[in-house]
């Protein structure tokens, strides 16, 4: 049994683990902030360090390659980030870098396809021929997954799911763009809807879970306070279902998939959002497309993106990787 | 050199013509009404005697199968239409049926798949490897060619562009939902846009192309006023842009394509319509993206779906097409 390293790199954290070739096996998992303004230097070393950690927790086992996952967009043939945001990185040669490093081969992907490839090889979508799905956090990535492969598209930057216009005319997003799914359906949109409503005078428990400070609010106070039965906490999430609701219903009249599987904190909100999500779903795409598709939440959170960094290197390595 | 028929079934119009397989000629290409009104035996009898007037023009050449293309849902392996409301047909055999009648054996893919697949064939599309594509008239059709093939996914009926939302609240759809990119664009919807405007009392000369009978507008009208110069049309010209724009950046920012490619009467409206599509394009979706995509109109009108549906036959009975 063969063994590679994944290494998920997040804006806010790292995680690394070592995983078996088939799969059964995650290793030395670890993860730390990742503290990007110190610079790309330091936290190149502290994923090394994490990948070196993890790799020694995986004692007397063969460990053959690394496969790294971060925001994009990137070139995965020359393995370089060419831009990102979240981490200030510009043109950075982060596999080869990483590869010198470690002294292992390495590969690069996009985190959200990884995530969503990570969920096709181990987790909630497993079995699925065509995969479609968000991972819904700081912003929503997207990830597509056909006939076992990450679908890149022309110059790897497909599969930017949180950026489809659902309202032409609508919140303005952070990309530039008016309407984006993002701008309503992101954790920190979700928030801002509900703070809000309660600054419009909604009679609310919310506040209460801030100590007044409405700054923070976040989306999993919001589902927190859904839970404890707020009336207005819960016609947030239910109005966020609606939001997701439409942009998985193009999902659905585009793409016609087996799967739409759905990851990130926003799969804490649990049936009070997937069960309104199913239904707008039904009542907006068409029903062929409907009945073929399951919309499932993720059920590898925190590691979907390590197993599917790690599946990247074995599929581009070996031409496929271990299923079942 | 081996020649196949390819037959276009829409709801107004039969097109049949016999392909080579190199698709460097088009023989016996004819068309006809598709009254769909006579009921299918009539139909099926019209679409036979077509095809076999095609085949008697392509004298002494070797015709070796038949390519149908018709409106969906339609399920490829079986080659059953499962329903199409324009045509009034529900679970119809129709590959099988014509096959029999021809004599020759048969092939069956939704009409816009085939007329996006044409146009990747022989078109305008010619030599992209992630190819997107709308058909746009009565409805908008979508169709999506990966590596050379028809994307079906999960049950035939992926590629439905047309039923995207872009704006969640919007105008109803007559497939139920609202907002779709079809309620704004589609040959119908520009006209319905443009008398609204008219009947609100914008100052256009709409209204002399049509004798003042408000019901005449169609799409090409407008094209014709805006070609005209007059500055309403212009402007609802202008509009079905910025709608058809906020659908083809969705196309974009999900496909990462090489080329989006846009068929139908739409296409007359010419650089009035595609300069502004095209900027509206660059202001909503990613850099990259945007970059790496041609948007251009296609190149064979009324031919498209004919070249496509024979393709379709080529690739799944020798495995591929040639090209070039």
């Amino acid at each position: 049994m063969r063994y590679v390293v994944g290494i998920d790199i997040g804006g806010t954290n790292l995680v690394v683990g070592t995983v078996a070739e088939d799969g059964s096996e995650l290793l030395g998992l670890a993860t730390e902030p990742t503290f990007p303004e110190q610079g790309s230097d330091a936290v190149l070393a502290r994923i090394a360090k994490l990948a070196k950690a993890s790799m020694a927790a995986a004692v007397r086992k063969e460990i053959v390659g690394v496969g790294v996952g971060a925001p994009g967009p990137l070139d995965t043939k020359s393995g370089v980030v060419i831009l990102t945001p979240n981490l200030g990185w510009t043109n950075m040669p982060l596999r080869d870098r990483l590869a010198a490093t470690l002294g292992l081969p390495a590969t690069l992907d996009n985190d959200a396809n990884c995530a969503i490839f990570g969920e096709w090889w181990r987790g909630a979508a497993r079995g699925g021929r065509h995969v479609v799905g968000l991972t819904i956090g700081t912003g929503i990535g997207g990830g597509i997954v056909l006939d076992g492969a990450i679908y890149h598209g022309a110059s790897d930057v497909a599969g930017e799911l949180g950026h489809m216009t659902i309202d032409s005319t609508g919140r303005r997003c952070k990309c530039g763009n008016y309407g984006c799914l993002e701008a309503y359906a992101s954790g920190p949109a979700i928030a801002a809807r509900a703070v809000e409503g309660v600054l419009a005078g909604y009679v609310t428990t919310l506040p209460r879970y801030v100590a007044g400070d409405l700054a923070k609010v976040t989306a999993q106070v919001v589902y927190e306070a859904a839970h404890d039965g707020d009336d207005y906490a819960l016609e947030v999430v239910r109005e966020t279902a609606g939001f997701l609701g439409a942009g998985v219903a193009n999902i659905v009249n585009i793409f016609n998939p087996d799967v739409v599987v759905i990851c990130g904190g926003v799969t804490l909100a649990g049936d009070k959002l997937f069960v309104p999500l199913r239904s707008e779903v039904k009542r907006r795409a068409f029903k062929p497309g409907v009945e073929a598709c399951r919309i499932v939440p993720g059920e590898l959170p925190g590691t979907a993106g390590v197993f599917g960094a790690a599946a990247v290197f074995m599929q581009r390595t070996w031409g496929g990787v271990t299923t079942g």
